[in-house]
């Protein structure tokens, strides 16, 4: 179901020959008056999509979004950025909306231009197919190196929050070679919708990572239609800010375990950071380096390469503050640093999932990142990506 | 040769049964008085030789330096900082030298305390086994994961710098798993050995990256004995600072061809970047990302990845400045993307190296990196280190 779960959606998935045997181009649509918000990639290099989508929101509430899969359009120049204007001008016609009331968006190879006429056959096809079932379709369409599709309901007090995500590598804050899209069916005003996915996109989509690598192409979008026909409520809206944060919350757990190659899943703890900016770099920064993440691939509780990292994590022109005296270290619960001195113990890491803890001991600075590990997958996936 | 081309200086390296049968205690002295300096990592989990270099050298010259190999002696608290003492302390002894005029330093694993019985045991060998000819020993006794010992004589105008450095995983600025010692015949005057350190290791050692970690235990260490019987003059003290440089860079070379599992050497040149420090961070990203060097590892000039990577470099607080539109980018001289359209020529990289240089066109800043490719044997070598 994913985005078409809400009342008012319709969504279709279609196969237009852009990556090779798979549908690759998705449509999603609100059939009432919708408003909608999006966040993108902080990425310097932005897809020519972005671009658009940028204007496009500046002026009007989004009512539809179309997305291709195998190629980004990134680093296209003048020529991507108006097949990009082409793609929601061809497709805003053919739905009846204006032009700047539908976004684009592209996930693939970097550095190639969209197949104009294959794209707008495609589209062509998804207008034809949009169908109230058809969320899973779209969900499927928008996949590149995921190994299925990531699709989320969160249903309660009269409204739904329904969404699809795709990801797998080059996944990193602030967002990266991830998409998703978000619908529901509660009422929000103009505005809100933008409001409301910051808070949820923080600590869910932007606290995960893969490769540490930040995509051009990123976006997140919420699209909010009221045909729930439920009247708000300040209880209303906290459980809708809940429920937006659980599908958030699903959605980006399902691109760290589908990541490329990964073999495990690891949570990222920090405590006791100066603050919670220092702590955030400097669980990043563990859930970054590539001997914590070769460690986790073996089943290796090499917790000195999470000391390692921790002490090397970028902050301010330096490094975040970490006294090693003062750390203390837990694997799922098991002490191997004490207050800076080994305890000797070896903890069982032999589990598909880990639980990695940083007391620090220096303030009250928390913060939680999601990793998986690095396998000779991810290298062979990333190797050849193109052939 | 190594360490012992100059004149004055006597080594060895022996096996004491820290890390399996291989040698894993070196020993490098001057047989005339020395001046030094050393510069270490800048992480902030510091291994506990490194606290006592730092005491030392703050108020003696060094005349030697005691390394071992197989346990890092880091996150060892008061006891690893207790054992780096007495390792200090028992090899000045037995060369007739002060405590301080000895230096400690140790590489290997995390979080492991020094068997001291044996280290001990090692320390008596070594000095026994003293001797011109051995610098080579004692570069093969700080190998860990090294496929093969990294030395470098450089000779010229009448005096000789020697050098050996081990690293081959853990190597990011500022300096990681990374050691090396440096000797010259050359005069210096006390503190004028770290002077020229600087300068010589920032374009060197503080320019490669193999897996973007930074180490807890890494050290450059220059002795200057003046054996070589020479009068110094601002010829031969330029002549100098670039017999340095070369040793360097060198070294470093070495230390990334040789990089766990590296099969692909690549150099990433950044231009016309807002300034240096700018340059260099971008240089950096590119050189750290692992999809840029998954690609590497697969021959595959995915160059949308460099573009990736370089809009996303962490610089105060935010990314280097890149505009994707002036861009302009090319690998081993053939243009991939000419002021930000591509131009759809697939250029050659089936070579062991390779050359990718990005010209932003907003400036001055230049930068230089050197970085291997991430294969599947980085993985596997990373997975199962301690076993």
């Amino acid at each position: 179901m994913s985005v078409t779960a809400p009342k008012g959606f319709v969504a279709s998935g279609v196969e237009a020959g852009i990556r090779h045997a798979k549908k690759d181009v998705a449509l999603v649509r609100s059939t009432e008056p919708a408003v909608g918000g999006a966040m993108f990639t902080r990425n310097k290099v932005q897809a020519a999509c972005l671009q658009v989508n940028r204007a496009h929101l500046a002026v009007a509430e989004p009512q539809a979004v179309v997305i291709n899969s195998g190629v980004a359009n990134a680093s296209t120049g003048a020529e991507g950025y108006a097949n990009a204007v082409a793609t929601a001008a061809y497709t805003s016609e053919l739905l009846g909306v204006d032009v700047e009331q539908v976004l684009v968006l592209s996930t693939g190879v970097i550095g190639m231009h969209l197949p104009m006429e294959r794209l707008l056959k495609g589209v062509d096809a998804a207008v034809a197919a949009l169908d109230p079932d058809g969320g899973s379709d779209a969900a499927e369409a928008i996949m590149t190196t995921d190994t299925h599709s990531k699709e989320t309901v969160v249903t309660r007090d009269g409204f739904t929050v329904g969404g699809m995500a795709k990801g797998a590598g080059m996944i990193h804050p602030d967002l990266a070679t991830m998409l998703s899209v978000l619908t529901t069916d509660y009422p929000l005003e103009p505005g809100e919708a933008l409001d409301l996915l910051r808070p949820a996109v923080d600590s869910t989509f932007n606290a995960i990572t893969i490769d540490g690598d930040c995509s051009t192409n990123d976006t997140v979008i919420l699209f909010a239609n009221g045909a729930s026909g439920i009247a708000r409520t300040p209880e209303r809206d906290a459980s809708f800010a809940a429920a937006l944060l659980e599908a958030c919350d699903d959605l980006s757990r399902q691109i760290v375990a589908d990541g490329e190659g990964a073999t495990v899943l690891a949570e990222i703890h920090v405590h006791g950071a100066v603050d919670g900016p220092q702590a955030k770099a400097i669980a990043q920064r563990i859930a970054t380096s590539m001997l914590v993440k070769t460690a986790l691939f073996g089943h290796d509780a090499n917790w000195g390469r999470v000391l390692m990292a921790a002490g090397s994590a970028p902050y301010n022109g330096g490094f975040a503050d970490i006294d090693a005296d003062r750390a203390t270290l837990r694997y799922n619960d098991t002490v191997v640093l004490d207050h800076g001195a080994p305890t000797n113990v070896e903890p069982d890491v032999s589990g598909p999932s880990c639980t990695i803890a940083l007391e620090l001991g220096l303030g009250d600075g928390s913060a939680a990142y999601l990793t998986s590990d690095l396998s000779y997958d991810y290298v062979r996936i990333n190797a050849d990506y193109r052939s």
